[in-house]
């Protein structure tokens, strides 16, 4: 299958980085086709600008923003991985959503409600977080991390199937720990896209 | 007492703007001191770099970063305005908020837990959002748009009294229900701060 991988993390050397690797490398090796958007590497402008909506009036759409909407199109499945920063993504992959999944094209908001536009696809949403599990159970905030991005955003744009795993405390995660959040992390690639 | 509103929307003929322009009016004619900071208008780049964390290494705080901080530690208040786009902030504010609240201006995290380092502030969150109160509560989806920025964020820095207004369904409201909408504003204004 076509796997879109979005990727936003500015440290090439963080933990982020290397389940990234493992995704892609696991994904490839079960035979599947992958692209990989290093928003950061592209240097993608998150900025949803007046300048946007214009375009979209006049129904054009900018070159970058077709560009990856030409690979949402073509992909079956879609991975993100993401820190989560002030319970929330960071902004430039914010901003990736703000400006790729426009109106008309990932959803369609009508009279009789909204319909999503990217359904049939398969989700999977990787974050890695420096609190404890712990403590974000206790406030009550593990949704407050998960469902913008799951439900409020790939829900919202018809995408049903959303597989949400964050691992927790990275920051002071044992190598032991780590080797077992990349094993976690083919096992849910394996569920997601079979061999 | 110093009012320091942080101002997020691209179309300037928003109503967005025009509570906006409200605010600053209401509490000016009460004696405040009010800075705006537009995002938009002032291009703020909102991309958390690798840069800026080599400088947070260095002890060095970037540029446009350094009048942020120096504008927030001037505050005693502080307002945000925001329409709410995806369950969450626009890239632009979200990535001030990446960007401007740095570990050890912001906030300390040592062994004992995190310290919010900006207490003693009162802060007004005031959302535009296109959705309907009712839609949003049966999704139990109204914590998932307030309380990132309210506790994740503000919070998380030690501002303890955080007041939201948000008004739903503002694309379909009437000029009478706009007109309330303002004086729900101004009525919280003064409660934040009285002249």
């Amino acid at each position: 299958m076509n796997a879109l991988i979005v990727y936003a993390h500015p440290n090439p050397r963080s933990f982020n980085k290397a389940l990234l690797d493992t995704a892609q490398q696991t994904l490839e090796e079960a035979g599947h086709e992958v692209r990989v958007k290093d928003l950061y590497a592209m240097d993608f402008a998150p900025v949803l600008s007046a300048a946007d909506f214009e375009a979209l009036e006049r129904g054009e759409v900018p070159t970058d923003i077709a560009r990856e909407q030409q690979d949402l199109l073509w992909s079956q499945a879609l991975i993100f991985f993401y820190p989560v920063w002030w319970y929330g993504r960071p902004a430039i992959l914010k901003g990736w959503v703000d400006r790729v999944l426009q109106h008309g094209f990932a959803f369609h908001a009508g009279p009789d409600g909204v319909e999503g536009l990217l359904g049939g696809r398969k989700a999977l949403i990787v974050i890695t977080a420096g609190g404890s599990k712990a403590e974000h159970e206790a406030t009550d905030a593990v949704d407050l991390i998960h469902r913008p991005m799951s439900e409020g955003t790939l829900g919202f744009c018809g995408i049903a199937e959303v597989d949400v795993l964050t691992f927790w405390e990275v920051p002071s995660a044992t190598d032991e720990q780590r080797a077992a959040m990349h094993a976690d992390l083919r096992t849910r690639l394996a569920t997601l896209l079979p061999a």
